[in-house]
């Protein structure tokens, strides 16, 4: 599959149907661009209503062309679109570019056109991309084979990122921005509403891309989210970061999101959580997009998270020191041997100390020896410059940064705040190694989006050995048998013998039919204990009536039998008793949730939280997509904030949190193996007892899918 | 005092002590700056080393100006101040700056060379800008006694924005980019480690300053903090927002502030509700700071909140839509007349609505007349016109945006994505009435505040009439004997007996000294009963177990009387039993928190919460500084995620409300009229009963402040 798609962007001639001479027009640019920037190879205009445009002899249709073509770049109505994609098929081209709007984001109707488009690309054996796709450029190889305006940019800077958008015009808007900065990229590519070509096969094949070390996108939503998900493997394995803007955070971008590019968005908490678990950068803005691709882009991964901030401006180092303080990020003390080294340098000063203020006030030379003392220091792995506006030597101090940065492997990075009076000096460094902010918040959040990433690295790293058992013990018969049950509610009772066939420990209970059976479980499990009609007609036991707990003796269970039955018949009068649930009562623990829902995007995400108001008012979950890793099963339990709880808050005692874990993992193994066969799992609540007591489900739910 | 600093900032003559003919420092500032920018008084330097500088002559103290001085500006080193300050008494000058750092800002000693500068300031009868000041631009006059390399702009824009920044070198960062964005300042104005002039009084000065009608700052501490309450008061008043950037996030922010400018910034979580109290505007970053005052510095306040977003860029459409959503701005549909006219003017378009894409085919034309029906249609307040990278006619975009906005007092603000492709008309627009940002986020975090602003306006309007009761009912004998109690907690008993005479409602209560006394009270309360023994050595009752809930009869009573007190002599033989409380037993509420701490800056600050995990692992509380509004009581109320318990959860029943608002309401009256007895007040619980039924103390405790 990788192959595939670097041939398809190396194409020794591009055909481009529809194409203009008059240059106020998108249909006249891949005429223009495609030499401007270097192509080599054959372009054919195709309209029948020129011969020649721009010296370039035009053709009524592609089948009229005498060679071979590789690539197609349709710009005409989308009316005319399948007769291109015939002609396409019959002369047996590599891949299609289609920029016409009106497919799959227009509803139903276009949605038929847009499946027509990918039925014709596997009958055709050509890839498409688009509709709605501006086209690509492969800068190493000097192919624009875009609609976009960025093409009137003067010249490419190539470099190592990969850009992919689903919005043709951000596409371009990113690409010149981002070159703006300094930032050269690999690959740019618009993939439109994605008939065929999508996002996740893109990132798979930037993630080999040689030439490509970072990937970015502008992302509206991901078609196909399991391969989304091998994909962000393949990057953690090649180290490669993949930073997204991507909607969906509410529902009016949704919306948006649909009518622009047709893409189903899906919950973006379960986003946020894959992009957690991959270690996925989601940024909330373009500008923070590009930012973080600049240091990504023109730094080396950091060794560690300490970060040395070296200014001359005391306002400047009071907002840093203030956000970094708030990110709670590491600002640590730096060597004596700096410390002496700088206290030379600065003699009238009292103590060095990281951050250094050393004031507007000194020569180049003094900041310049200081800079390098700070970037020789064992201590520090990312050095800061802020700055102010300076005097007339922007450029010079520029220049000394980006030698000092040369010379050095170690990152540094500027901020530098300031209008017109230093642009020289900015516009010098923004087209430099050294990425520059203008823009304090930006800049720290990019610093700690790049060291998360060395973290998240390290961390994957060091957890490949516990990684997902990829051995399941399957009971065939019991699947077998859930599978023909289909489309309902197992009752309390089944669901947790279910749940314990997995290993996951419930509460001690039996059925009975009788006051008799009731007595013989009641001694068999000990008072006091917990009394509940099943009843699939009656979902709401405290309502009914129909659960009592707390039954100390055989008298009082006597009693309570009785009144839960009247109370079952009179709640209503149809309801089909199964049996009255004999169970444990179960005291002293703390009420935990874990359950499983089937996300249409992702399949079953896990979720875990703490009961009563932390999920039921604060909505203070967490989430994951299965199949979960130890650690994101540690991570899960950590994210919440009811997690003081469980680990012994205000000298009480320390809960069993390795008992969640193991249920976590657990249910992510299990809810896998039978996605096809369960679509929801409700253990609500999962008793968590005290450090070494383990955990129980107290009561759970398992709802199974429509037969199909 | 206004027109004292009016007359401060309009000097006739300017004397600048340690004044330099060495272009390259910053000494020499202020003798060009001052000529450059049109200062037509007198200029003296002053410096024993020249005869002349730049043609004008030189004087070797102050003393030897033959001719009145108005304003001193001081550049020499720390070290020598005082004997200009000396010299300036003497000379009877108005106002002198002080360049030189080193005085609060570096610790003990410095904060006493601080002092004596204030203290020459009041004998000497001059006003005081700095230590560490760069001085002052006042624009409308063509006055520039600055320091800062700002002032080698060539012309600056003169406007209604007012400017104070603690930091000198930001106050010239922010002047050089607010003006490269097109906006004009009254004031520049750099106050330093504020010896005598700060924030307060200026933002005041500013406030009723006829240039100014937009306040902003970057402060790292307050120091006035009364009055700065009453300043922000004066701006609500005369309808000028302040925009703020202050340091403080974190204890590393802190610390950097007070060892830059000498700030104490005080609790964060105060100034945030201070902020809230008086609708000033937080910004978190320069970016923003100046963001934001573009919108307001060249927008009228909208009529209301309702935004009509008019695009060309699909994706931008979706980055604004999902950006609107996450913020619940209100994007509300077109009037049917506005409909009609654009889909006569787009007749290929299925359904018109708003936020509405026109796509980047149009012609410059149909995209300006569907504009200008969005500014006309009576649904909509603001017009927000997002741009991505469009073709050659760029300049023609921003003109005309610039005519619309100009003919039509709606405020149109446009966000434009793209870099050098579009700079041109980036560029027009920047300089313009028209705000223009380049940051989605940015932006329509500016709009957000700007509609806020609107609708604090319009509350502290509907306000007016249910505003701070000063009517305070004192019982000076109560707080004559509280006085003389002085540093000491008081009791639950007699705490409660002070919150019932301020008129909040506490449990029915008596305090009893034997067993039959104790019958006879809990006869009159009525069962259920609780029993709790008071004394002032044993603070934590439950560990002591000296407290019995739910006594049901006399019986039980006898018994558990006996119990408490035998306890309370176990639990520490030495303690002082002052009686045992007889209580009701409350039940079925709510249990919340209301509170009273001395902020250091502030003084008393009333807390809310509901009790338990939301208050103890949540931190779910909010704040206000007294004295309080009942729209702040509310605000309070409703800011707590807890609230959604109150208002009746999941069909539960609503809660009293009312009666919180009261006592918060009262608390605040209360904490300010015992503002120098009570050092802080606990109401833990408030029970809240079902509405209607009103609240009650359960338990309380007062700490009296230190007889002085």
């Amino acid at each position: 599959m990788m192959s595939d798609l670097n041939d398809l962007f190396l194409p020794k001639s591009i055909a481009v149907v529809g194409a203009s001479d008059d240059i106020s027009k998108r249909s006249s640019r891949p005429l223009r661009f495609l030499p401007k920037h270097g192509f080599r190879g054959e372009i054919y205009p195709i309209n029948p209503k020129y011969d020649y445009i721009g010296g370039l002899k035009c053709y009524k249709t592609i089948l009229d062309v005498p060679s071979e073509i590789h690539t197609v770049m349709v710009t005409i109505p989308k009316e005319s679109v399948f007769e291109i994609l015939e002609q396409c098929t019959q002369k047996k081209v590599k891949l299609v570019i289609i920029r016409a709007a009106g497919f799959a984001e227009t509803g139903e109707e276009g949605k038929r056109k847009q499946d027509k488009v990918t039925e014709y690309a596997i009958k055709g054996g050509f890839r498409v991309l688009g509709p709605s796709s501006l086209g690509y450029v492969n800068l190493h190889k000097r192919i624009t084979a875009y609609f976009h305006l960025a093409g009137e940019m003067k010249e490419f800077l190539v470099g190592n990122v990969g850009l992919i958008s689903q919005s043709g015009g951000l596409s371009g808007a990113i690409f010149n921005m981002a070159q703006d900065l300094g930032i050269g990229f690999s690959y740019v590519i618009s993939t439109g509403s994605e008939g065929d070509i999508e996002s996740s096969e893109l990132i798979e094949f930037l993630a080999e891309d040689m030439n490509t070390s970072v990937i970015i996108g502008f992302i509206e939503g991901i078609k196909d989210s399991r391969r989304f998900i091998r994909t962000a493997n393949l990057a953690i394995k090649n180290k490669k970061p993949i930073i997204l803007m991507k909607i969906g955070r509410s529902d009016s971008g949704k919306k948006a999101a649909a009518s622009h590019t047709g893409s189903l968005t899906g919950s973006d908490a379960v986003f946020d959580s894959v992009f957690r678990q991959k270690g996925i950068i989601r940024v909330e803005d373009l500008t923070d997009l590009i930012s973080t691709a600049s240091v990504f882009s023109k730094c080396k991964i950091p060794r560690g998270d300490r970060v040395g901030i070296i200014t001359s401006s005391g306002g400047t180092k009071a907002i840093v020191a203030d956000k970094f303080g708030e990110l709670e990020m590491n600002v640590p003390d730096i060597t004596d041997e700096t410390k002496k080294e700088i206290a030379r340098l600065l003699p009238e000063y009292g103590s060095i100390s990281n951050p250094l203020d050393i004031t507007g006030g000194l020569s180049e030379n003094t900041f310049n020896k200081c800079l390098n003392h700070f970037v020789k220091d064992d201590n520090l792995d990312i050095i800061l410059v802020p700055i102010t506006l300076i005097g007339s030597f922007s450029k010079e101090r520029a220049m000394n940064l980006i030698k000092t940065s040369m010379a050095e492997g170690k990152p540094i990075i500027c901020l530098w705040i300031g209008g017109s009076l230093n642009e020289d000096g900015q516009k010098i460094l923004e087209k430099s190694c050294v990425p520059v902010f203008r823009n304090a918040v930006s800049c720290i959040r990019a610093i700690k989006n790049f060291i998360g990433y060395k973290i998240f690295l390290e961390k994957m790293e060091n957890s490949g050995s516990n990684n997902l058992s990829s051995h399941i013990n399957i009971e065939r018969e019991s699947k077998e048998m859930l599978r023909n049950i289909g489309g309902q509610s197992l009752t309390e009772y089944e669901s947790k013998i279910l749940l314990s066939e997995w290993g996951i420990p419930i509460t001690k209970e039996r059925i009975v039919k009788s006051v008799e059976e009731a007595l013989i479980a009641a001694r068999e499990i000990g008072f006091p204990i917990v009394l509940k009609v099943m009843s699939p007609q009656i979902l709401h036991k405290t309502e009914a009536n129909i659960l009592k707990v707390g039954i100390k003796g055989e008298q009082e269970l006597r009693k309570s039998y009785d009144e839960v039955i009247q109370n079952a018949r009179k709640h209503n009068p149809e309801s089909e008793i199964r049996g009255v649930l004999i169970q444990e009562m179960v005291n002293g623990g703390i009420e935990t949730i874990v359950g499983v829902s089937q996300d249409p995007q992702f399949g079953p995400v896990i979720m875990f939280g703490l009961g009563g108001i932390f999920v039921e008012i604060l909505k203070d979950i967490s989430l994951r997509v299965a199949p979960l890793t130890r650690n994101d099963a540690e991570e899960m339990v950590q994210e919440v904030k009811g997690c003081m709880l469980l680990r012994g808050f205000r000298g009480g005692p320390a809960y069993d949190v390795e008992g969640i874990i193991d249920v976590i993992l657990k249910t992510s193994k299990f809810s896998l193996e039978y996605c096809d066969i369960i679509s929801e799992i409700d253990m609500n609540p999962l008793f968590v007892f005290q450090k070494g007591n383990g955990v129980k489900v107290v009561d759970s739910r398992v709802i199974l899918k429509n037969k199909i």
